[in-house]
């Protein structure tokens, strides 16, 4: 008999589908290393010596000359930086000038590394730009919700291997954050408890879903996983937006990212993958109601007609047995 | 600059991303046609004479020997038809075991056909079958909702090449649903109007984005299309479920969806596509501010982390240039 779960948080009912499930090892990728990328690709704009080929910076960790990350708009940019926000639309018809930013964040100098094989230092260069962009983009007034994700693999939407992230700012708070939220203030309400503090205390309790637990943070694959290996890293402590972390956490939030998508990398095959953080939108400061977190999804398996026509997701793995599976993974030859 | 547009009724802001538009032409597959396929392929499961291979049928148009049209339950089904609905949970995790139903339309007894190759009388064969099982489940008290979809092609999440459809029937209203209709009756009470009457209406004037006009449905890419050719087709009647389609209404939405998927296919190649029929959920009978509508969406381009770390989408086609593209296709030798 399948499994119907509620996931709390984004309110999907998954349907854990154990008449098809696999079992988690059958979702590793089939697809052969391929060619091995060279260190530097001259003719790579976010290679070392091309930063002339990219837009103007916005932050950069480094020196021009052995900069560490650099965050540059992107060149095909869904929003543009310029201009104010001016609603527009007749009839039911609702429009709004493309105000926002778009921005890549190039994580490495190196044109062929990934976070899994960058030194845990490193990591936290990236994780700190996410912090400082967020904390300067919040002041202006036209942005309404900032995320940051990551296209990993042409799989997962990327077409450049150079490793980098992106941030978008928009000018209006996306309606799924909207729902969501509206669903976390009733629960606060209701209870006197962030949402997510409880899902985090339900979770470390029952401990089946646990991949990796740090002093701030804690990896698991959610009670009613989205997807196969649908990831979730919460920080122990509540904070509603990721600029809100501390170093000492951002410090510890480095090491646990790099090794949970080690683990990916090892278990399932070097998969394509998505991940994104997810923080409170940028007006509803010190809310008690939600708590930022990283997500990250594996593109092991296909959304279709059915997600598409309802919402909800069919999950053909049992979440304990991913996380299980993961948490089990060795990640060889460590990197500090 | 690029301009957001606002789904009314899905409520998502889409990025209509001029700066990163291609041209509609640059949509199409570039795939080479594969292999023919046989007419009959004795190992299909969905073939004449294979009927003992599927299991018990629950509707079926004509005789065993010269069926036009099966439904059967689904070999692997995502939700089982036995059992009452129990409520589990622990916590804050919420959980149902899995009762429901999860059918497949097997469409056309040959084999290497397709909706757009159909007699409009077939198509309406198919149609009538919907409608029919979404009658007859609608007594079933342990069923909430009936989403009706099409997985069409590998990229869309089809594993068979036989013409099917599938059914699936929940237990629970999927969250997706509430939070669309919670913004439909405000909007109902706000101004008297069904949301989606008005959102024709509108559509029908502006004129821009209508792909083919019937008698009864209107075929248009919204305002605010989530992906590009990301096409609706609205009955002109308010109905809010599609079991309330009449005779009429039925034989006239078969070429119609046939025409609609022809131009696709012609004027992108045969492109991977889902749709589904979206109804109000099974309680929610004769309600004014639900209308049930068909989706299309063809798979030429792939969601990545922004619309999964924001719940928004970006178009990188002009709704209205892909309006114009599919409704200057001209179907070759249109069968009728």
């Amino acid at each position: 008999m399948p499994e119907l779960r509620l996931n709390v948080i984004t309110r999907d009912w998954v349907i854990i589908a154990t008449e098809r499930a696999k079992r988690p090892d059958q979702f590793a990728t089939s697809r052969a290393a391929g060619e091995p990328l060279p260190a530097f690709d001259p003719k790579c704009p976010f290679c070392p010596g091309n930063e002339g080929h990219t837009l103007k910076e916005s932050l950069r960790l480094g020196d021009i000359h052995g900069w560490k990350v650099r965050v540059v708009p992107n060149k095909y940019p869904a929003l543009s930086a310029e201009g104010e926000r001016v609603r527009g639309g007749l009839g039911i018809f609702r429009s709004m000038n493309g105000v926002g930013l778009h921005e890549v964040i190039i994580e490495h100098p190196q044109h062929n590394t990934a976070i899994t094989l960058m030194k845990s230092g490193e990591v936290a260069d990236i994780l700190n730009v996410y912090r400082q962009r967020i904390v300067d983009i919040k002041k202006d007034p036209r942005i309404e919700a900032i995320i940051i994700f990551k296209n990993n693999g042409e799989g997962a939407g990327s077409s450049l291997v150079h490793p980098h992230s992106q941030l978008a700012a928009t000018p209006v708070v996306p309606f799924q954050f909207r729902a969501r939220i509206e669903e976390a203030v009733r629960y606060f309400d209701d209870s006197g408890e962030c949402l997510f503090c409880r899902t985090l205390r339900d979770e470390l309790e029952a401990g089946s879903r646990v991949i990796l637990e740090s002093e701030h943070f804690v990896a698991f694959t959610p009670y009613a996983a989205l997807s196969p290996f649908h990831t979730w890293i919460f920080p122990r402590r509540h904070a509603a937006s990721f600029d809100l972390i501390t170093d000492a956490e951002l410090d510890d939030l480095a090491p646990m990212l790099k090794n949970v998508l080690a683990k990916m990398y090892h278990g399932l095959n070097n998969p394509d993958y998505n991940y994104s953080v997810r923080s409170a939108p940028t007006r509803d400061r010190n809310t008690d109601y939600y708590h930022w977190y990283l997500t990250i999804i594996p593109r092991v398996t296909k959304t279709a007609g059915f997600e598409y026509g309802s919402g909800m997701y069919i999950n053909v793995s049992l979440p304990e047995e991913s996380a299980q599976y993961l948490r089990d993974v060795v990640i060889p030859e460590q990197r500090k």
